[in-house]
Order: C-alpha cells, then sequence, then structure tokens
C-alpha cells in the first residue's frame, strides 16, 4: 500500500524515528529538517530512506548521541567546527551563525567541520547561504570509491561540489550540485540487487578493467565523470573537505552504510562569497543575463531546474512512501536493544 | 632551422617584444615571466606562440597600452582590481599583496579582476599563492565556446580551474589545471588546418548535433567534458570569474584570438586559504598520504606531474624554437604602423 505524507508528516515522522533512537532534541530536529527538504525536491535517496540507516548508526555508535560540536574561529574569516562525531548537521548549524556573520564582515569566510558525518544534500547548504544573499560554494567528501585515472585503488569519494546564487528574493535562482562520479552508487547498487548490467563508462572491476558487472563494479571502483578531469574534480573536493578540514581522507573514512568501521570522521568544507565585496549590484544583472542565454535555449535548463519543479509539485501534492519503507522506519525507531 | 633557446633567452625574447609593440617595462616583464613559465613547463600554446597575439593586440588596442590597474579592498577579505583593459598579470600583481595579506590575516581571502584578459595559465597564479603557502584556487574565463547540454548556443568558455597545495618548501605538491572542455580548442583548429576529422564526444556543429568535421565544430560549439558535469564546472568558472567579478560573461567577450571586437574586458576570481586558519600541522601531512594514495598505485600520477617532469627537461635542456616562429615574433616586435 502507498501512502501520501504531506512534508510536515515527513519532518515528524523523521524527528520521531531519530529521537527513539537516541538522537538529542537538537540532532532531531536539524536532521528531520534535512529529510524533509530532500523529500520536497524528489531526492528520495537522501529523505525518508536514509532514515533507518540515521538510525542504525545512531544505535551503532557510528554517530554519537551525546556529540557537542565546537566552533573556534581561528582567524575573523576562518570559522573551524568539531563535529565530535555527531551528525554534520548539528555541527554545521552550531558554526552558521558566526560563519555568516564573518562572510559579511570580510566579504569571503570559510567554515570547515571535521570529526564529521554525511551532510544529506549539499546543494541545501549552499542554497541556505543564497537564501541569506550570499554565494554559497560548498564541498563534502565521502568513503574511497573513485580510482584515480590508471589506478584501481579508489582513492576519492563521490565528492560533491555546490554552488548557489541568490536571486535576491531570499532564494537561490541557480543551485549546482554534483558528484565527480559517472553515476551514482545507488544506482549501481539497485542493477546489482536486479541482477541487471551497468551501463559502459560507469565501472571498473577489482582489477582496473572496465565492467558491465553491477557486482565486480561494487568490488572494484567507480569512473569519474568526464575521465581525469572528473577525478580532478573529485580531487579537488577532497583537499578541501578531508585534507584542509582535518577530517579522516575518504581512503580512512567507515562506510556511510552499514554499522561496521566506527565514525566514518568525513569533512566538509563551505565558503560564504558577499557579492557587496566584489561586483556587487552588477552581480545580480549579469546573472541575470547568463541564466537568460541558457533557458533562452530550446531544449537546455538552469542546473536544479529539476529540483525545483519537483519542489513545486510535491509542495502541492505530498510525498509518496510504501508500506515496506514505513515499516523499516517504524522499526528503526523502535530498537530491541 | 631549429633554434635552442635558454629560459632566459625565451623571457627576454618576449620582453623586447612586447616593449617593441608598445607595453610598459612593467607589463612586459610581467608577460615575459609568464611566457617563460609556459615554455618551462612545456606549455607552448601560453609561450613564445602566443607573444605575436600579445603584439597585436596592443597594437589593435584590444589591450590598452597605457593601463593603469585599479585596486580596491571594499571587505577586509575582498581585494577588487579593475585592469582598466591591460594585461591580467599586470592587474594580478597589482593586487597581489593586499591579496596574500587579507588571505593571511583572515584566514580566507579572495581577489577578482574585471576589465581584464587573458591569464596565461592558470595554474600558474595558484602555484604562485602555494609557493606563498597557501591553497590556491583559481578561476578564469573565456569567449563562450560550449553550448549548455540540449542546447546550441555557446555559453561558456573554456573556463579552468585551478587548485595548488603548498609543499611546505616553497613550491607546489600539487597542481590540478584543467578546463570545462572535452579538448582544447587549439587541438580541434589543428585538425581544421590539416583538414582531419575531429574524434567523437569532442564538439557540435551549428545546429546542436555531433560532428566529426572540424570546420563545422569550429562555427558550433565545443563538448564539455563529462557531459551536464562539465558544464556545470564551466558554469561554477562564469559565476565566479565573469558574473561576481563584475567582467563581461563570456557571451560577451570578443576573441582571445584576431584583432577584432575591441577589449574582451573578461575577468578571473583568486580564493586563497591559509592552512593555518584550518587544519593547520595536520594537512601537510594529510596531502601527504592522500599524495602517496595516488602514487602507489602502478600507472597512476598526480595532476600536474606531467608539467613537473617538462620543467625538470626544459630548465636543462632549453626550449626549441623554430624559424617561422621566431620570424613572427620578429615581425609583431616590428610593426610597420
Amino acid at each position: 500500500m502507498i501512502h501520501n505524507l504531506t512534508l510536515d508528516d515527513v519532518e515528524t515522522l523523521a524527528h520521531q524515528t531519530l529521537v527513539a533512537a537516541g538522537a538529542t532534541q537538537e540532532a532531531a530536529r536539524a536532521v528531520a529538517r534535512s529529510t524533509r527538504l530532500a523529500e520536497r525536491d524528489g531526492i528520495r535517496s537522501h529523505g525518508l530512506l536514509y532514515i533507518p540507516i540515521y538510525a542504525e548508526h545512531l544505535i551503532c555508535a557510528k554517530v554519537s548521541k551525546t556529540a557537542k560540536p565546537v566552533v573556534s574561529r581561528p582567524r575573523p574569516g576562518a570559522v573551524r567546527v568539531d563535529a565530535d562525531h555527531g551528525f554534520a548537521h548539528t555541527a554545521i548549524d552550531a558554526g552558521w551563525g558566526q560563519f555568516c556573520q564573518a562572510a559579511r564582515e570580510n566579504g569571503v569566510a570559510a567554515m570547515s567541520i571535521h570529526n564529521s558525518y554525511n551532510c544529506g544534500v549539499l546543494g541545501h547548504h549552499a542554497e541556505r547561504l543564497a537564501s541569506d544573499g550570499m554565494v554559497g560554494l560548498c564541498f563534502t567528501h565521502a568513503p574511497a570509491s573513485i580510482a584515480p585515472p590508471g589506478g584501481k585503488q579508489p582513492v576519492v569519494g563521490t565528492n560533491p561540489f555546490s554552488i548557489a546564487v541568490p536571486d535576491g528574493n531570499g532564494g537561490a535562482m541557480l543551485v549546482i550540485d554534483q558528484s565527480a562520479s559517472a553515476i551514482a552508487k545507488s544506482e549501481i547498487l539497485l542493477r546489482s540487487r536486479e541482477g541487471k548490467a551497468i551501463e559502459p563508462g560507469w565501472a571498473l572491476d577489482a582489477d582496473g578493467n572496465e565492467t558491465l558487472d553491477a557486482d565486480a563494479a561494487l568490488a572494484g571502483s567507480m569512473l569519474p565523470s568526464g575521465g581525469y578531469k572528473g577525478f580532478g574534480v573529485g580531487l579537488l573536493v577532497e583537499i578541501l573537505a578531508a585534507a584542509l578540514s582535518g577530517a579522516n581522507l575518504s581512503t580512512e573514512a567507515s562506510p556511510f552504510a552499514g554499522p561496521k568501521g566506527g565514525p566514518p570522521g568525513t569533512g566538509q568544507f563551505f565558503i560564504a562569497i558577499d557579492p557587496a565585496g566584489f561586483g556587487g549590484e552588477g552581480f545580480h544583472a549579469a546573472m541575470l543575463r547568463l541564466a537568460t542565454s541558457i533557458t533562452d535555449q530550446d531544449g537546455a535548463r538552469l542546473p536544479g531546474q529539476r529540483r525545483a519543479d519537483n519542489r513545486k509539485r510535491i509542495e502541492a501534492e505530498g510525498v509518496q512512501v510504501d508500506d515496506a519503507l514505513l515499516a523499516r522506519i517504524k522499526a528503526a525507531g523502535a530498537p530491541t536493544t
């Protein structure tokens, strides 16, 4: 049976489940909000589907229930957050005020987060900066899944970057949010479950040879989007979100799925730029010309447009959730231990 | 006949030619230095080959001979340079001191340059920051050549980004410097001159259909590396280097080749991050582990390694220049007007 949930239902369900699994009210609130935003934009992989994983990770202590993020500001434009192995969202919230203030005062500021975890949909953090009138440039990394060109051992994760630009009206006019891999790992997992072949250009087997076998791909590495240039983007993200933030490298992080390996200890690196420090007024006009040069073309669309379309539809129509997922969420919120 | 030039010879020849074409001593010095570095790293497209173009652009006023860059610092971490339609190098040099100081004081700083021009090898600017102990993250754009996915009108240029990481010893341990296109435009020009077909995945014709005809490609658009994700990287660069800096958009800029269209008025956006504001000491150790995870794999190498290899070889052996290029440079330095 399929249930139709409002976004409020989604947020409440997520919140209750996380609290039942041991999250503090504050952590549950931040992660439930993130779950709502993911479902609202049709990004189901980061929506309710992830709630049982979050709950499992609270219970197995991959995510600390008692984490207290520590915020420092070593320089006027540099905010550092030790997430203390709690949810990334709580750590990001803890540093957010100082981060935005630093960007306004200095024209540009950066916030790094270490001892962290999966931060959900990266683009939502960039968009949050854009809603506050700033250009948001965000980086986060993940356990290693992509090998360097010529090699076969994964070195970087799917390592997305995101940039969001303010629309001058409390929102974002454009959000780019893209990973370094040719395809999402979830797609390869799906093909594996269905016993189907994967597509050329998606993955290598453990010997570093291209494969169409989903299981061989999962034992091997994912191919970057656009060959060595895609790996270069993944490495850019690794340098900032992992190495510079003081997090574990992607090769050193435990998986974002399953109970094994202790806290992943990954990181994020966010840059906020106040347009008033640079092109100022002209920036908005230039962005409108740039956006129009794309949207005026039949068949072309702005990055983030699919999410924006989903948002309109899902805010009106709600979210479809099947019995099986609801049962898994219910079970996750009622641990037997 | 092939001549063997030392790097000092290269720099002197570039300097004399630019001065003869009307450049100030200061501008000639900056551009000649950039030419030396390009030849030293084996990046011939940005070396002596470009000197006749620079000279032509001085003479036709695409580059102003009398430009006086104006540096402002609207915020403690924000440096803005109006290049006044002179060489980008001079404008970058004009802001450099304040930019580096701002990064040290604030942990992170950004410098935008507008009314600017081609800045040569982008990676050399990132590397200059790394030599000063900072992570350099640089963006520059170029006249539009890449259409958005689904469209056929070029919107962004080959728009490279570069990141360089300090080696703790006055140099860079790693430099990523990559454009957003599947292939360099110079390669398509070469195929056109040779009457050869181009490769699949390189370009579209003016109707937006993929083409193997070099001339049709030059009349159409270049394909991004990695499909829509490559376009996303080009758009990231466009937002920062063009729109935010207050430069012309790539669609609005005159060509970087030929005498027509007046000054291109393009832009750059550079971010400098002082590791001391973030992971600090741990950063260098993490970068060593990251680099080793790549170099330990047979067949894999660090980005920038080819340039580093060229550098060693060319510093020892010099630069091979043929009669035809020397004659073009000599002619460029002795304008008939």
